[in-house]
């Protein structure tokens, strides 16, 4: 059996996007932090971590990309997950007065909050939300969260596509020890600093360019050493093994004061 | 009078942000969104808005740069604000057993929590958390918040500096119906889209480059609209009516499918 490391409780969207990134059966273990997502790889109790990286509505997981920055462990997998709220709850709709869910959820849902004019309660996570208004067993509470936590926790959906905005997906990296092969449909996540001065991020970015290389995301992040000092985070098409890659690789890392490969891996399509 | 609105509670770190920012005496609005912030200042009842834009240590405020790229407001000045976190309670250390605050903060605080065995309730606000214990009045409850927070609701300080890492700082943006003018030592903000394919970015900074312009920040957000389209947000050094600065982003324009000058402002030291 496989086992795959995921945060947040059973029915979590991370734990959806693993299942579907997996052909085969997955074994999935649930972990109250992202730390302990990765530390369970790192001591191979998983044989691979799901992290959420980046929402198309709220932006970059910044808890995430400092794990990356420190982990030992390697990228060998992407995939986009598309997030569907539905409220759950044992009430009818016009019962239900107020909502449990995840702060983020709740903000992706104001507009269906505000017109039945539900009160809100933060929790931790949304399918936790979900378990919540499972013990609490009342009429007027409801919980957001995957159609996947509904069914977990054998509660009641009360409506579906409840969101602001329908283009929500997560995109998620898949970690490991090992490393992934070349398919000829790659990508490359690379995080490096450089110096704070006019013309530094120019010429690594001009090593891309000269070799018609396409740049797919690119970040900066205060470092937490120095005040305001920026890592870049990028992401790049092709595979690290790939003879031009490898040579823009080994350029970028004499050009910088740090650079670290996270991994090449099959580029995801959005399905 | 000169009215600044703020998110958060009556002692949130914006409102001392703000308070730093400005020389003269201020009256300081609370709202409960970000976009209630910059509503007030369109609808002229304040003159200004404070928006955090990044943390040292977190990373961008992804809510905050949203509303920049909607927003008819310029930037007109940026803060750096250190957050230095208080345990605030009517207890003694010894007796503290659960806190309140935002989940941000009790992240920040994690080891100083982890040590001393506590359990964490997450609240919306840091400054709301003393708000809610002052309230609850119990020795054993304290919340994590600014002394700002303490002294405005006046409740005692346990004990101070309790964050994991001391370089806790965050940038705050200024925004207002008016523009800056050229200091000499001034920021540009703008945010553009380019195309997906090799060498677009490329093109773009190959401007400043080519002017010897420092840029002090890049970041990719993904655009609302497309799923995996994004934005641009640059910052870099100089001032819109610089003539030098004006050649730089009319050429970008020409070049993007879509740019907006946020604004120029004067350069903010770290205090």
């Amino acid at each position: 059996m496989m086992y795959v490391s995921f945060q947040g409780e059973r029915g979590a969207y991370s734990e959806a996007a693993a299942r579907s990134f997996f052909d085969k059966e997955i074994e999935t273990t649930p972990s109250p932090t992202f730390t302990e997502v990765l530390e369970k790889t790192s001591k191979n109790e998983t044989q691979y971590a799901i992290l959420p990286v980046e929402n198309s509505l709220e932006g970059s997981v910044g808890e995430s990309y400092d794990l990356l920055y420190s982990t030992s462990l390697n990228v060998t997998g992407e995939t986009y997950h598309r997030i569907e709220h539905c409220l759950i709850g044992i009430g009818e709709m016009d019962e239900v007065d107020t909502v449990y869910s995840h702060p983020q959820a709740l903000g992706q849902c104001k507009k269906f909050i505000d017109k039945h004019s539900m009160k809100t309660i933060p929790s931790y996570d949304t399918a936790g939300s979900v378990k919540i208004i499972k013990k609490l067993n009342k009429k007027n509470y409801a919980g957001i969260a995957s159609k996947a936590a509904a069914l977990i926790y054998n509660m009641p959906i009360i409506t579906e596509n409840i969101a602001n905005n329908q283009n929500n997906y997560t995109r998620f990296l898949i970690l490991s020890k090992k490393k992934s092969i070349e398919t000829g449909n790659d990508k490359t996540s690379i995080i490096f600093s450089i110096k704070h001065e006019p013309g530094s991020l120019y010429r690594i970015i001009k090593n891309f360019h000269e070799d018609d290389v396409n740049l797919t995301k690119i970040e900066s992040r205060p470092t937490k050493e120095n005040i305001w000092e920026y890592n870049f985070y990028v992401d790049f098409e092709g595979h690290e093994e790939n003879p031009e890659i490898s040579k823009i690789i080994n350029k970028i890392k004499q050009e910088t004061l740090f650079m670290k490969v996270l991994g090449s891996y099959p580029s995801a399509k959005l399905s």
